[in-house]
């Protein structure tokens, strides 16, 4: 009590420059406001752990809109907005239509009149995802300047096709507790490697995610592909471009055992190259059922020629002193068990199986740090009254 | 906040003459009465633009059902049941059986046992949504006389074959603030004129709402639209009615440049006319879908002669000193942007586009005030009540 | 009010055996902890009744799994849900991928980081509905275990393949209020019958549900039924062996007449075969469309042999002095109004179709009490705590 006290009263004193602002990507923040959103989703979980209520809305809507499937996002999505005190809205876009610029202007301040935050997942598409939360936010910028909307509700990015940044933000409040501070990270090298699939169109959001964060968080990242699966290459060169500013080390290799080589920490998961993103970018804009068929196919032929890139027993030998984190963002192609042959093997999966599920269990604290962070010009002070306050959470 | 007291106070004076009555139809309610929602929404505004929060339930579903699409109305529903700290629960009709009377009694009964109020959308069928209501209403008076139900939730229109009260007493509210005061509005000509659509089976609710209301406001009514593209009779003679009864004017035109002719406020909207809705809803009872396409194509095609019903600059020159108040309760058909040729041209559109997202706005408060005063013997005290503890929608 | 406090205080004396237990099956509780959860359930009720909140969670999420469809049930789960402070958020399996024992396990966890509850309806399948809870509760134990998750959810069985006690315990408080008193229930002989139906495929759970119960309190159970028209045989068998430990009589016999006769209760509802549930869940594994037309075909043609099955003004004289309470968990197949032919002639249902739905009102209070027992190591002193507090669930 008395060391949550005083981590409040540490972060009371600092200025929040997230207040306002949405939470689009990570590379969009500096360094300290990335640690602002840690230090805040810690102090939340705590606040939860010891049955304090953190609801600082009376009322208020928190509008998600997800453009593709979720099930652990949208929970996370949920608990948060629940958590501070605001009702999820759900906005489904089969019951209307959001077709082209003028209908994405209207639409966002139509569901935006009592709204405190929306959240928004799109990638599907490469070079979509990211452009539609930008037009969503100059919309409400544009009905929040003119009088139409009483405040200008917040946006957090629930995964578009450049970052995923509640992923890899909940990811890095894991490695943090995991190795017990920030500072032990420095040096640590973390190996984010595709590996095989029977699925094909994964998005490239979490390694662009993983790549971009770390390197800027003391870690060494080695992102291992085959030839021709890489990922957006801006991106790529940004995440060189961290290492370097950083004192920090980025390489490509194409090998998962190189990459696996002395590593800390593995990330192997499954995506689709970039230049089979955008096929299939083009494709599904023309609505092409047989030109979708035709790439699916020949790119999981293309896969299959790389079913080694599994990880396994026989892999994680090479990493440190054979003690390493594995990490994934969940539902992992688990080889004989959701799948015949997989992204890793059961037995090392079944090793970090609950590991990976205390990894996700961040994300909904990170998401609700965002909220606060967006909301409230001094979430410490907040938390300070809340704290005070002493409102449990469940009636004792 | 000393003209907020003053205006709470005022209220509480009142007596609510709405008290544990459905609001179905403006035309039920008499002018005071409309004038007490119009002052409520109006205060539940002031209320949250100052951060004062107006939960004024501790529990307790606003269930929705919607029979049709919607996005602004659902929203808007959920806004508002939200504000006062109803929870929603949408009644999703595709994982239930309503089909006859003993079956509506019964689900009314069965979604309503810790309900206070119902939102219900029906306006697919000529001569049904109205009834509906109607119908649930009295299967909810049943449960409550016979101890079913612990108390009698209310049911607000969210739109059915007659009227759309939630939408033109937003109108209405929005004309209120944008003229300055009701007593301004006298004497203005409001033009409720059919306009182009590309698309056919539009509800006539809100042109049969906003000349069933705006008769009634001083203001002078011209209702315009093609040979046969005429309203439910019934109703447009109310309207002339309303008219001789309040001293304001109605007329029906058959020229789009007539109605606007010296009008301060138009309001060019699509609807399909009666006989087609007729047909249609035959139609749709026989599950006759080549019946069906055919209607539209002659639709259709019948409305292709009116493409210049258009709301273009050249007409609007002909409105009071070019100077007018273009309405709209989207989303509109605009040319060139969201259809080839439509209800409005981009260049009157996107001068009023704001204007028409402000319009929108007020639809939250007025759901929220009928709420109110169904539930509340006497609104007025209730909100003096949370002035006085003054609590904050978000924590500062 | 006097009484309420007593109440009360009598509930607060008591140990709340089932505290941090799922409940899936009333067999597996005892007598004294099922009789705690219907006077907690009335005591819900009655604060309900004079308007005081029996919010006890400031925040959490309630999760819902409905693997079939409904609308009673939905509605009562989000109802008590609500009741308690507690936030519905619906688990929708199209949106997810639940197939085998691994995902089962991370999907749990995935939903549960801040929930409190999850409801569950998974009644399609004999052999499991039960068992998929038990994984589901398996899989959290492991969570909490294992520092995953900040608590252990509790599951409620909104109905499985075995049993339905959220239906038979809120029947159990309706005979319990309409009777006067669990004591004036000993002797009562209810006839759980089966009725015609023109469909097929309904779960066996109800019946299960109130054999397993009513022979626990006092009450004779006559179940009829056609040949070959039984329910699991082990469910069978234990409710006879109730009634011997009970003093109570258990029969099973092949005429409706003869289940009326001096029946105080009648409580007739259509079921499958147990036979015809086993081939329906191998023919649904296999996707076997072919399979189950013809199933449903033979199988609706077996059930035409038995239309003399309903329930009607004849059968009813048979009954106690020709005075009987009808029970239906709905929606009833009622001859001539929801069919041609069904489990009972218009007449008698509507002699006691208002009563049915009291039955039904008792749920959501059903429902919440069995949340509060496992939330709450002392819900009785969690009422007296609120009963104190004395807050308005609507403002005065």
């Amino acid at each position: 009590m008395v060391n949550l006290k005083n981590n409040i009263d540490k972060l009371a004193g600092q200025h929040n420059a997230l207040f306002a602002l949405d939470f689009l990507q990570t590379w969009d923040k500096s360094q300290k406001e990335l640690e602002y959103i840690l230090d805040l989703a810690q102090l939340l979980k705590d606040f939860r752990d010891i049955n304090i209520s953190t609801r600082c809305f009376d009322s208020g809507l928190a509008v998600s809109i997800f453009r593709d499937q979720s099930t652990r996002t949208r929970f996370s999505f949920a608990s948060a907005a629940n958590l501070l005190g605001l009702e999820v809205q759900d906005m489904d876009e089969s019951k209307s239509q959001i077709a082209h610029g003028e209908t994405i202007r209207e639409t966002a301040n139509m569901i935006s009149f009592l709204t405190d935050i929306i959240g928004i997942r799109d990638d599907m598409f490469l070079g979509e995802g990211h452009k539609y939360m930008k037009e969503v936010g100059d919309a409400l910028d544009e009905g929040f300047k003119h009088g139409v909307l009483p405040q200008r509700p917040g946006i957090i990015n629930l995964q578009c096709d450049r970052d995923h940044p509640t992923q890899s933000m909940a990811d890095l409040l894991h490695l943090k507790n995991y190795f017990g501070s920030l500072e032990n990270l420095k040096g640590k090298k973390i190996a984010m490697t595709w590996a095989y699939s029977p699925s094909y169109g994964k998005p490239l959001s979490v390694p662009q995610g993983i790549i971009g964060l770390m390197t800027r968080f003391g870690m060494d990242v080695s992102l291992a592909y085959p030839e021709g699966y890489n990922l957006i290459q801006e991106l790529e060169q940004q995440a060189a471009r961290n290492a370097r500013q950083n004192n920090t080390k980025f390489e490509i290799v194409h090998s998962m055992e190189e990459a696996f080589a002395d590593a800390n920490i593995v990330y192997p998961k499954s995506w689709a190259p970039f230049s089979v993103m955008q096929q299939r970018t083009e494709l599904l804009k023309n609505k092409d059922a047989e030109g979708l068929k035709a790439l699916e196919k020949s790119c999981l032929a293309q896969n299959a020629n790389f079913t080694n890139w599994e990880c396994d027993e026989e892999k994680m030998k090479l990493t440190k002193q054979g003690k390493v984190l594995y990490m994934h963002c969940l539902p992992a192609d688990i080889t004989g068990v959701s799948c015949k042959q997989g992204e890793v093997s059961e037995s090392i999966f079944e090793k970090y199986r609950l590991t990976t599920y205390i990894e996700a269990g961040y994300k909904p604290y990170i998401i609700a740090a965002m909220m606060m962070a967006n909301r409230f010009d001094d979430p410490g002070a907040i938390l300070g009254k809340l704290f005070e306050k002493g409102k449990n959470r469940v009636m004792i």
